[in-house]
């Protein structure tokens, strides 16, 4: 089964490449951009097929190897 | 408002990022993560106030900067 995730600055982690991207939307003209935070989102395809299982292992590779702990938050969605 | 969205590589194309990610996977004892794709995530903050509205234009913004619609998808969450 497919599993998502979403791993995200923390809030107060400073986002450069996203203040970069608010910044050339700005001068793109859209003017009502205020804020643009970037992340990173994984499709993990696992042949555990029980869900609850298959989560709980994404969940084990989140906190090993794709998310920082330190700066980052992940989601599973 | 903080409009949601997600860039993948279309399917069929390669993914170089996500298929490291999948042998290391392996390597560490996750053996039943059969392939992992890797995309981005942006939350966009507007002033727009109606979310129809607001969708439009971050759908704009994902044509003309977030997303290479040669080689990626994008989706609004």
């Amino acid at each position: 089964m497919k599993i998502k995730v979403i791993v995200t600055p923390k809030k107060g982690v400073l986002d450069p490449q996203g203040k970069a991207i608010q910044q050339t939307l700005n001068s793109m003209n859209f003017i009502d951009v205020n804020e643009v935070r970037q992340g990173k989102y994984f499709e993990i395809e696992t042949d555990i097929k029980n869900e609850k299982d298959a989560k709980k292992n994404v969940e084990e590779i989140c906190k090993k190897l794709l998310a920082n702990l330190v700066i980052e938050d992940y989601e599973i969605i």
